[in-house]
């Protein structure tokens, strides 16, 4: 994964949620947060103006395996004490993307400009937390242990629509031998906060994924011959339906610069 | 599945888990226990003398998914309360088998008269409960659908030897597609008492299974394009070990002529 940034000398794992966040605050982080405070979840971050936010909800109930909700702010109010008792989400992110008609128009360090009376946080579970779950059992990752993005890809799956909030599903793809593809069923399905179980497994053209070397989001990984394709939901599809929508306004990290909670992944475990 | 006696008429499904093993000890039943008493849990039975009893505990305790133990008797005992107040071990079961050397001698309906002071009964689960599990969550099995007995399969994969007994696992094989597959996965994971989670899925070869087509018990079943063979660990593996050990006698079940338990499937979930 990119390192960070250089001026700042995080320790790496060992920082906690509350360093993270207050680093990003100050500008002394504008990076990724894979790897910093490792023992905590960390969050997709998306805001919008009250008048989309209900339909927004109704996107993430009706999809919750690639939008599960950790968190969603009251009108108007950057905090979330449920995941961290100083969050400010209008700073605490190392970078955004601001988005007005669909178009990425800049990537700030900072949104306290842009933060409105009617605006709506909403923060989504990430894969994160599940890979911590994977790697502490002894299950090897390959895009962790070469250092890249997952593979992420657009699906012939279809989102159920709310008000203009459509699309494909996306997914992220882990190759793992078959006993450790059954493993992994067992342990993310422990999850569903961070999209849970896979929703495929086996041959891509099934869900509509025509090449497997060539993912639209990430990095492509090599499948080898003792190995299946592990597919799960993805947190970039609430970012696809985002741009899609074109709405005036909206507001979301900048890739892998996520939102550090105070909270630790065991506390998502559901059994 | 094979009918049951036509001399006798139990309802189907309804009948109550005594009624069968009352019928199997008067005589009246000696047919498969395939879909009587549907609700409840089905048994694969095992009976030795007590020098060996110690050696196949430990085989089933080191192979706990072919082997899941639901009980064992007291040495010289043919009763087993935990698994239903009533039964006769010797006599409950509608067919047995009695091997001599390793090889097959009798196929009895009742085993009293082979009973003696120092045998030991052990009682293994068997699959019909989480397919029971799989069927209640409209996962269709095809075997069950055609009338045919599960595919059946030696793999490359060894046991975990203790004393004579030891070989390779052996795998049932259901085809089911992904979502369905991974849905399994979790369901069959609260039932570590009837093998639990599948051992394998995708490509046979890699478990040593070199043609889908011939499985070496059972029927054969087609597995479609868009489908998976999935492979759970199957009560034949100690029948197996049992052959291959040619102790000089040792009694099991005839196949498809289970012990039928009291026990209902849902008190076997772990969850």
């Amino acid at each position: 994964m990119p390192a960070n940034d250089e001026s700042i000398s995080l320790p790496t794992g060992a920082s906690s949620a509350r360093e993270v966040r207050q680093a990003a605050r100050a500008g002394r982080l504008s990076g990724h947060t894979s790897g910093l405070a490792s023992a905590h979840v960390q969050g997709n971050l998306v805001i919008l103006p009250q008048a989309y936010a209900g339909d927004f909800l109704r996107f993430c109930q009706a999809n919750p395996k690639p939008c599960p909700l950790l968190g969603v702010t009251e009108v108007g109010d950057p905090s979330l004490p449920a995941l961290g008792e100083d969050i400010d989400l209008r700073s605490d992110l190392p970078r955004y993307r601001v988005w007005r008609g669909g178009e990425l128009v800049d990537e700030p360090t900072d949104v306290r400009t842009l933060w409105r009376d009617d605006m709506v946080g909403f923060v989504i579970g990430c894969s994160f937390t599940f890979e911590h779950a994977l790697l502490a059992e002894g299950i090897a990752l390959r895009h962790v242990a070469q250092g890249r993005n997952v593979a992420m890809y657009r699906t012939g799956l279809q989102t159920v629509p709310a008000g203009p909030f459509s699309g494909p599903l996306v997914v992220s793809m882990r190759p793992l031998r078959a006993a450790d593809a059954i493993r992994a069923v067992q342990i993310t399905s422990r999850f569903p906060a961070v999209h849970g179980a896979p929703v495929h497994l086996g041959d891509p053209a099934l869900i509509g994924i025509r090449d497997i070397g060539r993912p639209e989001y990430g990095d492509a990984v090599e499948v080898m011959p003792d190995e299946l394709p592990v597919f799960w939901a993805c947190g970039v599809t609430p970012q696809a339906a985002l741009a899609a929508a074109r709405l005036p306004l909206a507001i979301t990290h900048a890739p892998g610069a996520m939102l550090v909670t105070d909270l630790p992944h065991h506390r998502l475990a559901a059994l």
